[in-house]
């Protein structure tokens, strides 16, 4: 089955939504999509009076900002890719992680920086793939907005890199599970200037090097890390690409992205 | 099963609605909520500078409307229901209309009046309920938001009393459904100004009655329109009564609210 994560900045531009959300109901077989925040969040949080706040790059959730996410990542953004994947035959239904208590997560502890309402994600024992089977049996395709629940009554703000992530280690023991993570590049590139710098291959050797020297750095480093992780517990194979080349990432063919390796044993 | 209807004013109230939600959750077996709007929509739409607009009591939803109520109905109340109803042991799957093709609609024409994204709802034929089935056999508890879709890509505003009598009427064959309408009053009254005057049971022919002499009127008329067809297609019973009295309506003890009859044959 296919995982597909799709970045916020795709979310952003209808067209290019549309064309990616084509391609996405293709695919055959099962398969689930996770969709970044994008920045209607802050703009809407703008216009309601509530300014974003970050803090190293990651999003502070007050209570006010959190109301503002769950408004416009569960609702606006879930809804209309559910509406638009239905008007393209693909049967989708939209959820957070509270939906079927799919993901369970905690509240992040106060330490140096209080993120507020921001949820880590445990291990992929967590995740409640009964519930996720279920639905994929019952020819579903999932299309998870990037929150999470604490069991107690309350929404978390989560990285959807992460969900997309456990998601597909979770699943793995059951099915051959394909990453796909979806952004406005090309792949991970060698020289950030260069769009054509597409580095293939990628295993984790070669990665612990490009982090070192620093080709590999900000965002991309938890994305890489959350990625290597379900390699090594047992996803099948990671792609990373632009969102336009889903059908030729998938295909394997020229300009199909970076592709992670993980050799086992 | 039970087909449960909670109104606005109880979801605009944290308290009401957290004791509504103990007792929803304690229900055995096979159940289903539908939610209404609320007026956090209005508050909201009016901070984003988008004023609301009734004609005859319905709103119009134009496409910033559509945006709000989207947002509001299907982000900000239905996962925070959800949330809550984790949290109290039950395993709720958040919907609207549009997840899993549930309920297809069709755009109100625009006849004297343009309703805008109005969503007209069809027959119980035309839900889609092998996927509520599914859900329902999966242990799961949809709760769903007052939004339908075109199966064109577009979400539809819908009214939610309309959702949960068709969904009660498509599920009729499969379930031995009764439908509660949990609102602010203790049931039907016979004189709206007397909180206590409320008619215990009504049949088809004493409502033909109430709607002549006037006692039933405004949006009591639609909603028991829906619940009478509701009986007449195969739904056991239809109570309506205040959401804090749950307990006592489903058991059908005194203080039970209004009992709707139907005489088969």
């Amino acid at each position: 089955m296919y995982i597909i994560k799709i970045g916020g900045n795709v979310l952003d531009n209808p067209e290019r939504l549309q064309r990616f959300l084509i391609d996405f109901a293709a695919l055959p077989g099962p398969k689930l999509l996770v969709h970044g925040g994008g920045k209607i969040a802050s703009t809407i949080g703008l216009q309601l009076g509530i300014a974003p706040q970050y803090v190293e790059g990651r999003r502070l959730t007050d209570a006010e900002t959190l109301r503002v996410v769950t408004m416009v990542y569960a609702g606006l953004i879930n809804k209309n890719v559910v509406a638009q994947l239905q008007a393209l035959g693909c049967n989708a239904i939209g959820m957070t992680g509270a939906d079927a208590n799919a993901i369970p997560a905690t509240k992040r502890p106060v330490k140096a920086i209080d993120y507020g309402f921001a949820g880590d994600v445990g291990g992929p024992e967590t995740i409640n793939a009964t519930a996720i089977q279920a639905l994929l049996q019952a020819g579903l395709t999932p299309v998870f907005a990037p929150l999470t629940h604490d069991g107690k009554g309350s929404l978390l703000n989560t990285n959807a890199d992460t969900i997309a992530s456990v998601l597909a280690t979770a699943l793995a023991p059951f099915y051959t599970v394909k990453l796909v993570y979806c952004f406005e590049k090309r792949g991970v590139l060698a020289n950030a200037a260069e769009d054509d710098s597409v580095i293939p291959h990628i295993d984790e050797h070669t990665y612990q090097h490009l982090k070192a020297t620093g080709v590999v750095k900000d965002g991309m480093v938890p994305k890489l890390d959350n990625a290597f992780a379900a390699l090594e517990q047992g996803v099948k194979a990671v792609l990373i690409g632009e969102a336009e080349a889903l059908p030729e990432l998938i295909g394997g063919g020229s300009f199909s992205g970076t592709t992670l390796v993980w050799h086992h044993g």
